[in-house]
């Protein structure tokens, strides 16, 4: 099953979307619009806003400002990745050089407020107040569970459930609060909005615990960045964290953690430890149970396009190779 | 003349600004609550909620929701202040460590955004749109601003006009919208709030070149960072401007400047030639022609003591030696 495929219930509010975006990273000041090229054509899957505009497709109308919503939500994504990658010191993303290996932290910590500052703009102007509390709350959170990441790197004593509670301040409340946002826009009913929100939440935690599982399966030349790069940082992601619970060798692996010492032949020392164990079909059924979480959440009401189109994406993010 | 005499008038609602902030820097996440904490106790001149104050007070009735906005512009500004040390890998602002210096860059990059988010978040529910649409605007330029002056890092042929642009976009913008922003809360007409906008940009510039003499003028002790410290980092100032266009030593300072070697004997010998001129009296009296701009711009309409407190405040500005 292709993105395109699955986003096709959307994609004419997706394409203008995007001319938003580019229209948006226009500034007076010339590096503000290289820096904003290079992120929108790096691109991405654009999930955020797609599962708004699904959710906001819920109601008898298509809502006004869906589109500058939308691109204000893709906008947010688009800052946090920016400055994650003032954090991480990442090479790449993507494939591509990622904005601070070509600007320096500097800028590119400024591009991020930027963005921040036009996403919470349009909000303002199109969104209203709801709106805009639903979103600064997700940043928090999000900035919060970075924040604990950061804490937490090279720890081996973290728990699965620090993991989780991580993801879920850093990636699924951002997903849940764009389908809450959505079911709110279309004006479904409170109950069906949280219904909508928890299938958003779920969704999260699959994709995340996917892309965790992906670092330590998948190669460089498929996720588009170099794998084990989440170990190589000290991220200690599910699959890890379960090894250090069951491997016969996580001594082994917990020196390496310690020692902080990541060459590349202790990183790939450290992914075969996990793969003397179960994790990976572990994760895997995690992922699968988040899944059935999500679609059991969605309200059978949805009009029956929509109610496929988010059944789909569940499927989508299930199968997931990169 | 005292800051806490200039502010007199905004003593109580600055008061409970503090509180405000003091509670809102409280977060699930210790790391969160201590680099907030960290900030509110390095402190700060509070100029910007006390002119949003102050104007705001203009009105016939104190209008609903003014700490909350109050606390708000502050920590925007905050935000962007741990941003810049991000920026300038500064060890020192105020005298104490900066907050990248203890906690690394990577976690003040989230501090920072999560101080964004939770100003957006007060100003949504107390504020409304349109002063949403102000400070976002704010934050563009400010971020702008910051971006040309990252561009023109260690660049000899800027000139004073792209100076003064980039000081209007990163301080003075930001000082005419709490200004704007008051005079809107208290009601008062159109005309008076951008006589007060006008006023908080002349006071803006006012300050900021005061603030980049000082770097030439002061001592690290009075001004609780390292003197000499913008030219160290290649940010070119109004009397660097000013010193390469009129000092006959102008070559050897471009050749400092260029060669960015800045140790301190070379960091000493630029301010020297900054010295050979009349950069100090100039810029003085650039400073003085804002402040009379400034105080021009005072609507004779404003209660009196409102209009003695502003005009205070001017001087207050003229007279900074830290």
């Amino acid at each position: 099953m292709k993105q395109h495929a699955i986003f096709e219930l959307a994609k004419t509010e997706l394409a203008s979307v995007e001319q938003e975006l580019a229209s948006i990273i226009r500034s007076r000041v010339d590096l503000v619009s290289d820096i904003g090229g290079h992120l929108l054509r790096a691109g991405g899957k654009r999930l955020r806003p797609a599962l708004y505009i699904l959710c906001a497709k819920c109601g008898s109308q298509v809502p006004a400002g869906l589109v500058p919503v939308a691109a204000a939500i893709e906008l947010i994504h688009m800052a946090t990745l920016v400055h994650d990658d003032v954090i991480d010191s990442a090479a790449t993303r993507r494939g591509l050089a990622t904005a601070n290996a070509r600007w320096g932290n500097h800028v590119t910590v400024l591009a991020g407020d930027y963005l921040f500052a036009k996403a919470f703009s349009l909000i303002a102007v199109h969104g209203g107040a709801r709106a805009l509390q639903i979103l600064t709350e997700t940043i928090c959170s999000i900035c919060e569970g970075e924040i604990s990441q950061a804490r937490d790197l090279f720890n081996p004593r973290q728990s699965m459930e620090d993991y989780l509670t991580r993801i879920d301040n850093k990636t699924a409340c951002f997903i849940a609060a764009s389908c809450e946002l959505g079911a709110m826009t279309a004006g479904l009913t409170t109950a069906d909005a949280e219904a909508l929100r928890l299938y958003g939440y779920a969704i999260g935690m699959a994709f995340q615990i996917t892309d965790d599982l992906l670092d330590v399966t998948a190669s460089s030349e498929q996720i588009g960045k170099p794998a084990g790069n989440d170990l190589r940082q000290g991220v200690l992601t599910l699959p890890v964290l379960y090894a250090l619970q069951h491997s016969p060798q996580a001594g082994e692996l917990r020196r390496i953690i310690e020692a902080r010492d990541m060459t590349d032949a202790n990183v790939q020392k450290g992914i075969a430890v996990v793969h003397t164990t179960d994790a990976v079909e572990y994760c895997y059924g995690r992922v699968s149970d988040y899944l059935t979480t999500a679609r059991r959440a969605l309200p059978a009401s949805l009009p029956a396009e929509v109610y496929k189109s988010l059944w789909d994406i569940a499927d989508f993010v299930g199968l997931r190779k990169y």
